[in-house]
């Protein structure tokens, strides 16, 4: 009675926390001692999470300091990184070093936009031609339908996708220094409201998926979603190869055929090493959501010989990241942002940048340590 | 100076981790109090992360209880879950309340294994066929080799993909409760030097990308890599009406429009709404690799109407979890796998199971919202 | 000796295509008697092959009648059909008629432009911008560039793809009633010129496969190139089960598990039954380039049951067709172009339409065959 | 009346060819006179083609002499190509005159196995788990009923994918030298219906598009499709130079910059210039199924720079061709099929061998065209 009064409590104090999560150790026969230590103010989190009993503590190194010459991200950076896996962190660094050697990080942001995407059912091609005639001629109206629900995020496309009696519309938004989902679809709702007054054309989901979040889509690699960015650095012949224990040719090497050739008999979206990694460790220590890794993995590693030197760079088409709401109100988070000089406002393209240019560093160091012949043993030392 | 010296600290004491976070502290002029609290000790970590400066702390909620009805998983479960994601687990909780209505969800693991394909360099295609036939000669050996780099690993096939002068080869492996990345990475280098020595053929990568770990790739959708599980459970038509508050019709319409056209429309891997979601906080919360979320995400959800009543379920091919060595060693990521039983030895399975049967309720309840129309007022309500 | 100098002839006259062919049987030791019987004027074929040495002839049967409701194709066709597989056109046919008796399909066509996709080196990601902002300002010299190299073709717009030093640019094309292919490469190439001209910018290739021709490439099921069709069909209940022998569920059944599901599990671009077949059919019989219908296989067809009814819609995001140039002006093309009113200016749409139209019918009949379970019986008796 | 009579007659004689004809011209307002002269005798060709009234005849070239080392295919050869595009023959003989140069192609098959397979709907996943177990005890029952409706084909392999209720099975089939889809869909049938009375499932589709036929489905990318072939040749360096008129660097660049990564940018199923030409040429002039280009546009194509000479490598998974049955019966195809030594019986994979060496000419001489510049140059010359 007293474990079923406790699971069905739905408050937000110490004592509500405390209360469940003695209620699930009594239900599951378990103790969780240590998951009832955190230390962040549990009625702040009330926007994060429900039936809270407590917190994971993931153990949260740095890497770096990195040389990043962005158009936001500027100077030597300590990157906040979050993780479980041994030897991560470190080869992250050493990649972080061996780019400093060549004079750090170029990094740019190419495109930005959250997307979402409803379906709605029409009556068929002559109707959904209409109401593509309709979305057409009235974006004014849909922007301030848009502008009623949001004052950060701003309607900047709609795109139509018919297919028989369905018609996917995909509308993208800049959301300022939101990752902008909720902003997205709360405004997607709005216009749909109005497409369904004016058109008879029924939403079936406000999201159809070809928005698409968290999946791997092509439709992201390819038009992008969040932020697209870039990141590259050239790394001297010497610096390669007494750093990396590889020639630049075998680095090369391993790229095409591991990344690009290896990629595309997988029929794989995107060709890399282990981007996911980087991005996964890098969002969870800075409040992003971890489920949004899945987009992120869609990158695109490239080597390069130029005269001897390697060239690489690393394409991210759609880097869904935030520097206000969601996880990054949470205090561990908060600090892990500010360490890097991306808390608040007017700092989402600079944390893009410093995604990529980690990938990056990730990147160069698993594809030397492959080329050189020695993955499994780093994994052995530092990792089991 | 000093700043300097923290920073190449690489010492795993609490000492340590305080010394090194002080110079971060200084490097970034920023104060990191929060991070400075954890509860676990960091020498304990040391195969888990370097560079340490503390812990990201997350909150920690629960959703359930839910019956599973598995070859592994019995029984009512409360599911531990990391999010920082307003309304997921509010959504999930929905779900497994409603899958419970119609006698809780049937789950089943259909295969197992883990993978790693290194890419060789051959001298072209009559080379190429040389080394496969050595190969397919020589498992016992091959065998053997691996049983020398592990107890735990055995090889269970060997499959050749030439290329032109490339071979990959993917290896797979059964891993007992570990994930297994690392012990098949090792095994499989042991494999490569003993295919080197006898065919002449040189290890280019003992990745090349067919693997495939962290990457959405098509070959895991269709061949498994981990775990392949599928979760099922029907629910009677009332229960659908009353509790989900829109019709079956309305949710296959929604599952078929959104999940199957959408995705392919979009050229998606898998088909689904939000898999990611569920996988990340359930992966976070047990100590799982989240970079791991990645091939989760190919999920495939399916609804039918059965007479009236509501048939859904989630085919998830690549499931990659383990219940003994990386992030489960640490104290909150060992007591939510406790919390479900399935701490270490002979767990692994069962913990599959409840990964996709937490997939299958979090899949139905947003299926179901987005059938209903009522996602967004559902984040506006508890995650903003 | 006689034999080389035959091989090596290069003449277009009916005197030359002999010796070169007597060339050839000498060489091989064949006799191609049937090859050389052929009746068009080999001279005018002289931009359309080389080496000629007589004709393939390939049987040409017709289907229909078919009513089509399209905005070009209206009234009733007689589709020709140029096949080597029994059953194929008996069964479109079947497929059509079953369609008349719900009034006929319902075709438009909403997008209309082909591409060429260039890709150039640069020297990095800030040249890469530069790059990237000189052409957007400067459309319109481009523009007037493109105008010089073709009469017919306009440039309608130009993306940008950049990926490391790679800069990917997608240029898109109105082509009248040409394919329309080889107008946009060499506008393409003039454009290139210009824009290393200004920019300092390298081609490393006019087609960087981002176009993408004559290969399954999402950008083009997602973005589309030549027509994107959709072509739709209602079949009363009745109808459905007296001349399909099967029921509406049934065949949405089949749809959804064959097409929607077994689609996705394949990772497939795409999702039909068929509909290379009656894309190659009819692409060989009017002309057009066979090796597209590798993109027109990238239809997805969706089948539902409305009221009892069957809904039937064929999406077809990329029919390359045109009805001047290439091989329409071979004699039994023309005639098979003018058999459906599709000969000359004016008529590519309409020919497009008439493309979805076929592809719907033979979808139907195959899906329709597929669940009433009788496709092996239908190739038994009338294909081996 | 008269004409309807005549659009309604069913015979194959050349009576009734005529006479359909001439009511398909009163139809049409017509002149069919180009497609009335054909020069096969319309009885033979019953199993190919319904409501006949004529025939297509497309211009025959020959690509060659080409040398070819394969393990069937062994000499030189003059190849037949069926085309319409202007240069295509011209760009494929260039490429084999240039790879004579550096000996010839080597070929090879690496599997062969024609598919089909089915989906059925189950219970359930407990269902679909005793569906799979009864498959795998059953597999000599299975091969039995095979044999039963074929003696050419034999059943080598069973794979089973559960997704829900759904429970898809893929049958791999040694065909002969028949490409074979006739011959697995019969056998396949047989063996469901055997499933169906053992297991009670139930067929849905003998195709449940796992199979996958004439559609781009990564399945058949990885797991091959019909023959998987793989050609390779060496170019010296000076042969590069004089006669390519491009350097090795700017040939491997331009397939790293278009195919490789292009293609992965795109989301393209496979990574080649223009596969799809060439297969499409061969196709057509040799009787094989041309909707099965589709799969064959999946090919990789790969240069390397190995010491200043060119490598290349085309590998084509699914290479589905036979030298009995269907078109190749026909006269002029039978003819073409002699030309090179593969009419009849145990020459399918020589032919296969030969599809491949000619992708890998025609491969060669495009992208060297396009890494010289002068793509469209050729078009304009010979191909408008």
């Amino acid at each position: 009675m007293e474990e079923k009064r406790g699971l069905k409590n739905r408050g937000y104090t110490h004592a509500d926390v405390d209360e469940r999560r003695k209620a699930v150790e009594e239900f599951t026969g378990t103790n969780l001692e240590s998951i009832s230590k955190y230390c962040f103010d549990s009625e702040k989190a009330s926007k994060n999470v429900e039936n809270m009993i407590g917190a994971t503590q993931m153990p949260l190194g740095f890497a770096g300091p990195m040389t990043i010459n962005g158009d936001h991200a500027k100077g030597e950076f300590l990157v906040p990184l979050a993780t479980t896996e041994g030897a991560l962190i470190a080869s992250i660094s050493r990649g972080m070093s061996v780019i400093n050697g060549g004079g750090g990080a170029r990094v740019k942001v190419f495109q930005d936009g959250m997307t979402r995407a409803p379906v709605f059912r029409t009556n068929g091609i002559d109707h959904c031609k209409e109401v593509i005639d309709w979305i057409e001629g009235n974006r004014d109206l849909l922007s301030s339908v848009v502008g009623k629900t949001t004052s950060h995020g701003k309607l900047t496309s709609i795109e139509s996708y018919p297919a028989g009696r369905n018609l996917f519309t995909r509308l993208t938004y800049s959301t300022g220094d939101a990752m902008g989902m909720n902003m997205a679809t709360i405004a997607t709702e709005a216009v749909c409201k109005e497409i369904e007054e004016h058109t008879g054309a029924i939403m079936v989901s406000v999201s159809g998926n070809m928005c698409s979040d968290k999946k791997a889509a092509a439709i992201n690699m390819i038009k992008g979603r969040g932020k697209t960015v870039i990141a590259e650095a050239t790394i001297p012949k010497d610096i390669v190869e007494k750093r990396l224990h590889a020639s630049t040719g075998s680095i090369v090497e391993t790229s095409i055929r591991k990344n690009l050739i290896g990629s595309s008999l997988s029929v794989t979206l995107g060709a890399n090493a282990h981007a996911a990694n980087m991005i996964a460790a890098l969002y969870i220590a800075t409040g992003q959501d971890p489920a949004q890794v899945v987009s992120g993995s869609m990158t695109t590693t490239m080597c390069e010989d130029i005269d001897g030197d390697l060239y690489i760079a690393v394409r991210m088409p759609s880097v869904e990241v935030g520097t206000v709401g969601g996880g990054t109100r949470l205090p561990s988070q908060s600090e892990a942002l500010a360490m890097i000089g991306c808390l608040g406002d007017g700092k989402a393209s600079k944390l893009a940048e410093i995604v990529a240019a980690t990938v990056l560093a990730g990147e160069l160091s698993t594809i030397s340590a492959q080329a050189a012949g020695h993955l499994g043993k780093a994994h052995q030392e530092l990792g089991r």
